[in-house]
């Protein structure tokens, strides 16, 4: 909270902000070169490294890009040329999930190095920070000692708590260490809070679409999902959430404010703050899943809904699985008054998280390693976001629209109205494709003729002729 | 299977068993020195080495002690003062689990370096092979690259379920690593095999006593507990079960037959042959929790009740973190047909465990340091219960009952009958000792004066006076 009232207002935003304006009003068209960097200092009056940042931060919207030893260049716009999905329309009827086996199948082929990993929303390892983080994990363990063996605490490793809290000033809240549980990656995270506050036949308000994980999740909690509409840009859509909370007894509320998964879409502050707002008047607790926040393409990390809990309602997910290391399956919550509850549910379902990957972690945290790597990795997601959604914009058939997400590192393709995901997705697989079809994201199956690709891999020759071999097959289909 | 039968019979246990009668008849008494081991080899047509093994396994089962340079003497006996409890009789009522929150008070005191730790079954880091550990850890993460950070498979890494296939061997059974998931801890096998075969409301029949742990699981998944009553020595009376199985549907039976915790009981093979039968004949799954298996005292690894599966029933649960690592959270479970049900529980749980453990734990183990770790803590672990036995038999006032655990690093101890369980540990807390009150060991709260004592802390001057306090205490509420 502080450091943001603290920053604002930022120079090199505004100075960015004034660029942004003269590409989308045309005035810089695709392929212009913008002034240099000290031109644009001296034209705004700022300094050089302003200038530079705010260069930087519309490289990161994807709206320029640098050539080597030339400068800045406007990017084509395909904006212009492609449509965005419209806001998704579920029927407000109840629905048991039933999202099958396709969840695990995308599972094992991410697994696979022969299949180009399109389906699940798994970072490249090359993209990871592999060498230096398994060089702390061997530091940390030769120096851990009987630490490392032993049982952890039940909230999980303290020096990790520790960097989380430190971390949660800049999402606008202010945890301490003991208000954090860390888990077996976000999933544990999630399904502790969710059987925290949902017991079998229980109503959960989710997105539409959602991710999958999450309404296997309610599945197998025997919860049932009620679906509320998503703008692709802006989350939520909360007039449609109100009117749900106040004719239902809803039992709890599953949201991605910052980077939905499969839209990328963001929630502004405003809404975060109205979310939290509709949910608290009927005491309606709030599962917020923050595991993309810190991969925001935008000037600054958004804040969290839970900045604006008053009751101790919302309760927040975080993972270092998107981020940094899957495979160290490190994840946190922050429950609120839920607290106690998730803590005894953690107590039986895994007692505790491996020590040594948190210590590993809370070290690479610790000594600004993680920020470091974020700096750079998000300028990457952001790019490989951009030139898949351009591929896909020149290659595939017929009217398309592509989400443009605000941070992650997924599309999401609303295809041609005739074309079905899920054959798509079996032939696809066939040619040793992995794609995300988009039934999987709706407990109705709804989004029939949508994808989702992730872009967490470096663009390739392997992924252009990917993206040929799909365009192909969605032509067959139509 | 195999490697028991083309051992038997075995020479030096043989020996030991005929010196055991010796020494139970009262021939040679406690104080008395053995022959010296040539002595007994030429007495017994037996090679030196053969001796040795006997004399070895007598140590083993706490019938003997060595004495530096002067050779084996037989122990003082507390055998002949002290009773074992005697076979539990629950009443045969189903019970709504209430554990409360004993449980995660005594695993947070376990992690206090002030507490005296005879509450959580922990075994000391002291005693574990941390520095040999963390430096495979080590090694493993500088060489493991890409391998460690991204996720892994949902069965679990590879070369460890490779380990365990072929230790399975050792334990009667054969299983292929195909057949293996591997789990956050021992916990989280239990927890996705519960899961697995009952819903709520359904009644799973238990061991009485049985670990805690379980019991509050049971709880959290909305199931009931039936207790079978438990023979001290014997395990599961098994006349019993066969009549409620009969008369109920029982969704499945969870039990240890390898040194229940907290008796230490082990099931001969014939019964684990008929505990499987009897459930297989109303096609009940048997939830075999087998982590403390590697820790027998006897002369051979007990076979587990999986071993006479014919029907894909028994799901058999094990783990590293009674042997070797609590911290690393390495435990697996091999859910016979039940697999993929299982499988898809992980997937919506954790989703994986950390990588980097489970490779560490499998080079231990494929190095032999394991089984080189494990021959040395058997011997450790049986001394110890036999000396924390004996302080107990000693110092303990009035009519007491102490278990003779046949494996694992727990006793069970019956107080006289007025002493409450949960009063002394209140006391002992408050003299900052941990103990477990039997009441825990029970959803129905029986065993009132009855508790724990974690052996797998070395005996020490602090364990001394723990004990003298604890037995002012008892004397205190007689």
């Amino acid at each position: 909270m502080m450091s943001e009232t603290i920053k604002a207002p930022i120079l090199y935003e505004q100075v960015a902000q004034k660029l942004e304006q003269l590409i989308r009003s045309g005035t810089l068209r695709p392929g212009d070169r913008l002034p240099s960097v000290r031109r644009a200092s001296e034209q705004n009056g700022v300094s050089v490294t302003t200038a530079v940042q705010a260069y930087l931060s519309l490289e990161n919207l994807g709206l320029v890009e640098a050539r080597p030893k030339s400068g800045f260049y406007v990017r084509s716009q395909f904006r212009e040329r492609v449509m965005e999905p419209t806001t998704s329309r579920p029927t407000a009827t109840i629905t048991s999930v039933g999202v099958g086996s396709l969840a695990s199948r995308m599972f094992d082929a991410a697994g696979m190095p022969d299949v180009t990993p399109f389906g699940a929303a798994t970072p490249s390892p090359e993209l990871l920070p592999v060498t230096k983080l398994n060089r702390i994990m061997a530091a940390v363990a030769r120096r851990a000692g009987a630490r490392s063996i032993s049982y952890d605490s039940l909230g999980g490793a303290e020096p990790l708590r520790r960097q989380i809290a430190r971390r949660s000033l800049d999402w606008g809240t202010n945890l301490s260490p003991n208000d954090i549980i860390t888990t077996c990656g976000g999933t544990e995270a999630l399904a502790l809070c969710l059987r925290a506050v949902a017991k079998a036949g229980d109503i959960v308000a989710v997105e539409s679409p959602t991710y999958f994980g999450v309404l296997q999740m309610i599945e197998e909690q025997g919860l049932r999902a009620l679906e509320i509409p998503m703008h692709a840009r802006e989350g939520m859509d909360l007039d449609a959430l109100e009117r749900v909370v106040k004719s239902r007894r809803i039992a709890a509320c599953l949201a991605v404010p910052n980077f939905n998964n499969p839209l990328g879409s963001l929630m502004s502050d405003d809404n975060k703050r109205r979310l939290v707002e509709i949910l608290a008047a009927r005491e309606v607790p709030l599962i917020e899943d923050d595991i993309y926040g810190d991969l925001f393409f935008g000037g600054h990390r958004p804040r969290v809904a839970q900045s604006y809990d008053k009751h101790g309602l919302v309760m927040l997910c975080g993972s270092f699985s998107k981020t940094l290391a899957p495979g160290y399956r490190v994840g946190w919550t922050a429950p609120g008054r839920f607290i106690e509850k998730v803590k005894n549910l953690k107590l039986t379902g895994t007692l505790a998280a491996a020590t040594l990957p948190q210590l590993a972690v809370a070290d690479f945290v610790a000594n600004g390693g993680y920020d470091h790597y974020l700096r750079a990795i998000r300028q990457t997601y952001a790019r490989q976001v951009e030139t898949f959604s351009h591929a896909v914009a020149d290659s595939f058939p017929g009217e398309i629209k592509i989400s443009r997400p605000a941070g992650g590192f997924v599309i999401w393709i609303e295809l041609p109205k005739n074309v079905s995901a899920l054959k798509l997705h079996e032939l696809a697989l066939a040619e040793k494709i992995s794609i995300a079809p988009g039934p999987m994201f709706s407990p109705k199956q709804s989004f029939p003729n949508f994808i989702r690709l992730n872009c967490g891999h470096p663009w390739s020759s392997r992924a252009e002729r990917a993206i040929g071999v799909l365009s192909y097959l969605v032509k067959k289909m139509m």
